[in-house]
């Protein structure tokens, strides 16, 4: 399939005789597809019930007469002002108990019943207006579901969904206090009606109705999202898209994207790399203008997953940003370096955020194609030389990898639940081995724990999962590929009890503690060190396969599947997962720090994120650049 | 004029039979003003409607026959308890909604229309009483405007009047709507009514509804102090003065200072270097008992400027204070240099807080001029020390500065609510060049940007300056000598609408981008480095005289104008300014580190603000010393 | 009296028929004592009035018949969900205004005499039945008051009970005003009931009511704590005991323990060093595996003096816990190290906590004696040693110390209450000289104020102390022995006003000014630094034993009393209290870093808190290792 390029774009932002030139450009840009009306809920329904459709539908015919390709979106992130009148109870509480108000976007309750029939309602009259218009040709749910921390909320609606919810899951409240283990310190209920929410607890709650908390602000999301697809199933047939966002964990895309057609994200390389690295400062500042590495692969792995082969960049970084602590420009390159990044790894559209720099509001100083004055910005052309370069390399096809990681949602609630020690983070941990792997040159998928095809890799990965039940240890073992764990895999029950004999997954080992590790005091090994978090083992000797120097197990192997004991640091990562590779007949490269790889079926593709030139492997590649090589070299 | 010293004295505090020697001493010392009064509500009013005069009424005169020159403070900085019964609304909430309550101070919310009228009355009857006393010869309204954050309260009352200030700013819903982009999120009004204050939103909230808070925040600083000014101008002659603090710019002081006739403030050098100064920890270790050697002297041309050429300080700190992080005593002979600085800016009086440390309540630590046990402290010997020395010097007279620097308190408000980088901040602009220019031997006026005498400079520095509207452009383009802008200058219309092509300083110029840089990712010249925030423009050849070694314009000048692109640093600061102040004819003087010089029409000051002594021009100067030299050498 | 050991259980975890196997295995270990019961009202009380004893009964007897000692806690601190139907207004309010709701522990005020009644009731309920059971030989009241933060309440039983505090302590309403010093910025009260709770003030609340409002906390815990007292006396002849926190201060300890006979706490070394520890990161480091070297002594010596003699540690760790920042393994042999240093201080029963690590909820990775598949962890097997060896030393008697430093708890609410430095701290203060003096070689005695036996000691220490009333000041002066005080001691009144020349420790004496220091910027002298604080005397030459540089004076001594002006940095420590104990007759020893040695009346314990062998006065003593010699050699 050959790649394609879009913008998202505003109309009503815009005097109604620019469009037409603003289309006009698109297309002269090489553009194909423009996303509109995600934020126009105002303006689509200024008073309760009084519909202005008119200007909408002139939007679309002149997009569509430049042959442009339409996303349409549902405005449900943006509830107008006369919405709290209708509902007041709408907004969502934060932890704190205060409310979220107006004045922004997202201000609304994922449980309020209320404000969700008047989304449906919007949806509805848009879907039954355009479901069959020729030019809208995709949709998108609302926007960024989850961004700003909007998934939680601890408000009255939520407290009564959530006793609702309960109520389902438990039958009764015996077996609920029986799972969550209420009789610790004599919390035990003796009803649903007595369960409150999770927050301004003197210490902390328990963890069981955390997790059962967060379980359930994520099927509020689920359900959210899906009135809007059963919706718009009714009077369209083209797909249905939502937008998510980098390193959001509070609710499971895999659950979410099962109701839709393709996953997109939108992708800020540098406004995430200031926002939500790990890394530090060091690492800031030599990826500033490029952002990190590996953090938009990661994604596009995850999203193909999620998209179940099918994704898109929805808002792809064109300059400078406004939201991040600081907002430098990219290095000249980078904007088409992350649009073939995308490419590389299956991205169906990459669609530029925005088209053009807005002079007013929260994002003014958000570039766009154009600059506000609408001039030409960076942006624009690095697009336009993207746009001739998808002709020049034509469709792209994807390559299955050989190797895998399991991502899991639940996962990261259940450590975030219970860290145990302060560094310990899901979302780190499952990064830091993708990035260890991507930096010994493979190409990576990410897996769902209910995905069907983990057997087709050669080695599986699957790091601190929450749950290995039974039905998941039985499909794994099915496999007959190596599977690699830990450390924390399988370590506690559904219901989070502490398990930690379970699921066997070696005869006769069982665990006799668990540490988690201050900076600098870990454990070393001759092969690296451990860091974060460590779980003592007593087991026989055969199947220990490295030690730390006072003799504890750092890896169990009986050859079909490894257990990693520990958090392994850089060089650890580096040279277990290179021997654990090389063993299953995976090639690797020891690629420079900042280059990067990709295969697609057909071409190789290679990145370099310095803002310096790198050699490898008797090449040099310039700062920022990009060279795509047909495979089978 | 010839310079005079006072003290802050509380007879409400101490017994009666002490006041006579305390005036007597008062005046041994060398003092000739004493401020009273302005924290007394509960001694005067100790029940609602039930006045006590007499023992203001014996203090008053029993320091008036010692001499002494009184002003007297309306006392609505701490109405009393009993105010609460009759008000119960009239506390401010803070941002997170909380309300700040009775126990200490400044607890009442500036838009409570209720408290204004019972301010209101108090002063009313303060001044029938005192307006015409003999000894009463200066009044000061409140005190301390805008400590601990109480310009912005969230409250009801606030709520209600904001809405008020904006139908007569707007008019109509819909130019609201037009000038605040309320379209961009579906933020749009129907109705005034339906606005709220710009707190608790989910992500950041309107920029220009922000502003708009903010300058109505101001608005009601300068309105509630205009309510006191109007009655007291009924019954008095005396001026009127307000006491301002240090790098507080939540409100207007140019809009309070024109209902007054002498503007002061209160200098407290060591405990403003401990909890407001940017310059890190190796600074304040540095200059911990003798204060920022450019803080107090830029306040000092501050509030020249907002008094219009006349200005106090009214409070000095005298020795250790009570409230910073760390209160270390002054080096010996720091309290006299700082008291000779604030004369060599064209202070009339220097009067110090407090007469006498009192030995209860929250300032018990917080030194006077003698210790709690009525001792002489630290304090005492200098301010005697600088009386003599006074009546040696005689009187001074100012000199009108080569060079002056716009400050802009809107400016402040801009950058706060879009700093599109978490270092840039406005005070600290203007004041990195404040600095940098003292540190080249000038001195240095302050300018708002509604003065008449811009023109008189031969060069006018205006840093950061949010907006420069057609007036004012064309007043700066009639004054022939040199300006010197950026960065951002001019870079907002007055509805905070991004500006990129206005004013069109320079023709065919055009910004093609802005960035945040984070610590350590600027950008290089052969003069120096642009940290925190860089402009891109595209503009004709001729016109860049300094560019980054990307080549990207970093000095842009016709002659007359010039326009920095980005935040210089300390290197960059000095030899660019060097070059233009030598350009322009003014001289200019590389002075050592903590070596600072002011010039008075008669004398020139210089202060060794260092630890240590300091060569300079084959002199030596003593640690924390000071040097009266005849001007004209 | 031969040291006993015990462990911590939940019957209501287990299934009943574990419980024998349980009791069988604890005696075997070598445990005499088994603590039950202090969270379990859920199970004793599941709905309100309906009891069942059974279950507890049967643990009773079943423990009992391997006869273990029982202590039975009254379960006050975890109330059941339905408490908050009978009392909705029982939770507590922190600072900021938000409810401490239901869902982990501790979730009730003080102050709420509703809740006090029901407390009362079921431990009446406990009394009657089990008081006079042989086996129930010891009870604990509540659980670790003050954890979490739950001393202080802002609620509205708080503010009630608080105001009839006050009308007790102060009869009239002027008395007040004028201990608190309202006149100071007119927050005078015409009556008791218009006082409010010092939190959401403006700026800092009133000093005094602060204190007074701390005072009341604590007494509102003394007095809760006592109403269980009174009812246990009625019905059982057996110990009362509480188990207490490290480094709690918010309460008075003295005073609750005043009301029982045995004091205990519950001591975590690796938990305290992560979050309560003031001595940095590298600090944490190299102790992170074997706790602070002192900080356990030091609870010990107080709680001996809090239990007048009488003391046990009631929950000693025995493996990583949950609840830290990080939370690693003891090093081997720690746990028996941490067991003896209890032993080596008087402790009579060392409690491990818990038997068996517990699956689910809160403290799941709280490790146990048995791991949570009841396998044998490190904690047993260094419990088991420990129970061996203590048949092998026999009998240890308490021998007293020849230094003694004076704890004192109101010194610590006057100095938090007002720190005038944001590094001051009296915990850290006392506890910075406790470890010098330990480091020293020396074994001390904490006393409390109001300890009739302060004469007996040859150096008395009494940093910090708020207040040296007359009475206090008189019995010193009795004593005979060296008195070392300050800095800070007796610089207020007890009302809180600053008291600069009382007590007149010296003639001639007069305190000129005090200081707070910011890191690095310190006095230095001949023998070592001072930092964080300094206080400036003049007096007469004689009377100063030690200057500054600067030649003010350091340490001020008249032969029987010494006063240091300043907080001595390690070095100045060490070379003062050299001297002091020096003439004092006191033989002192320099101890390497982590060796730390303790006498009993016939024997010499050595403890070696570092990871590494430590060499010391030609013997070596392994890491974490512990040597056991004969008293005399």
């Amino acid at each position: 399939m050959k790649p394609e390029l879009g913008c998202c774009y505003y109309p009503e932002h815009w005097p109604e005789e620019r469009w037409a030139i603003d289309a006009q450009q698109m297309r002269d840009v090489g553009l194909s597809w423009v996303r509109i009306g995600e934020f126009a809920w105002g303006r689509l329904e200024p008073a309760p019930g009084q519909y202005q459709w008119g200007w909408l539908d002139r939007a679309i015919e002149i997009l569509a007469a430049q042959g442009l390709k339409i996303v349409l979106g549902t405005p449900t992130a943006t509830p107008p002002r006369w919405m709290l009148e209708r509902h007041p109870d709408m907004l969502a509480l934060d932890e704190q108990g205060r409310e979220r108000r107006f004045g922004s976007r997202r201000h609304y309750c994922f449980s309020h019943q209320g404000y969700k029939q008047s989304a449906a309602k919007i949806v509805e009259l848009m879907a039954q207006r355009y479901g069959h218009h020729r030019a809208v040709v995709a949709w998108q749910t609302d926007n960024e579901y989850g961004c700003h921390a909007t998934v939680r909320s601890y408000s009255a609606a939520a407290c009564s969904a959530f006793r609702n919810w309960l109520k389902i899951r438990y039958d009764s409240i015996d077996q609920l206090n029986v799972a969550w283990g209420t009789v610790f310190w004599s919390m035990e209920y003796r009803s649903f009606d007595e369960i409150g929410l999770p927050n301004l607890t003197v210490t902390e709650p328990l963890p069981a109705q955390v997790m059962d908390f967060k379980r359930f602000s994520s099927d509020q999301v689920v359900s959210f999202n899906r009135v809007q697809t059963e919706i718009l199933r009714q009077y369209t047939q083209a797909p249905l898209i939502h937008n998510y966002m980098g390193r959001i964990t509070e609710f499971d895309h895999f659950a979410v994207g099962s109701d839709l057609d393709i996953a997109s994200w939108d992708a800020y390389p540098l406004g995430f790399l200031e926002d939500r690295s790990d890394y530090g400062e060091d690492w800031r500042a030599r990826f500033a203008r490029q952002g990190d590495p590996d953090f938009q692969a990661f994604h596009h792995d995850l999203y193909r997953a999620v998209g179940r082969g099918r994704w898109w960049v929805m808002e792809q970084q064109p300059g400078p940003v406004n939201w991040a602590p600081f907002n430098p420009a990219p290095l000249d390159g980078m904007v088409r370096l992350w649009s073939w990044e995308a490419f590389a790894h299956g991205a169906e559209v990459v669609s530029y955020f925005r088209w053009r720099q807005l002079p007013f509001a929260q994002e003014q100083h958000h570039a766009g194609l154009l600059t506000a004055d609408a001039r030409p910005a960076q942006g624009l052309l690095e697009a336009r030389q993207t746009a001739l370069e998808i002709e020049q390399v034509g469709p792209l096809e994807h390559k299955p990898a050989e190797v895998a990681i399991l991502f899991d949602y639940e996962s990261a609630w259940a450590w975030e639940t219970q860290p145990q020690g302060q560094t310990f983070d899901y979302f780190r941990l499952v990064f830091d081995q993708y990035k260890a792997l991507r930096q010994l040159g493979l190409s990576i998928d990410i897996v769902d724990k209910s995905s069907a095809c983990m057997g087709k890799y050669k080695v599986l990965f699957i790091p601190g999962l929450m749950s290995l039940d039974e039905r998941l240890t039985e499909a794994l073992k099915r496999q007959g590929n190596h599977l690699f764990m830990g450390p924390r895999t399988g370590s506690r029950t559904p219901h989070f009890h502490m398990d930690n004999t379970q699921p066997q997954l070696f005869d006769q080992a069982y665990q006799q503690r668990v540490e988690s590790l201050r900076p600098g005091a870990g454990y070393t090994t001759e092969l690296g060190s451990i860091e974060h978090w460590f779980e003592l083992y007593q087991l026989p000797q055969a199947l220990v396969k490295l030690r730390t120097v006072e003799g504890y197990p750092a890896l169990i192997s009986d050859g079909q599947l490894s257990y990693l004991c520990g958090w392994p640091d850089t060089e650890l990562a580096r040279n277990l997962y290179t021997q654990v590779l090389t063993d299953a007949g995976v090639a690797t490269m020891a690629l420079p720090a900042g280059l990067r790889v990709r295969d697609t079926a057909s071409h190789r593709f290679w990145f370099n994120y310095e803002a310096s030139p790198v050699s490898f492997d008797n090449r040099v590649f310039a700062a920022a650049d990009l060279l795509i090589e047909p495979l089978n070299s």
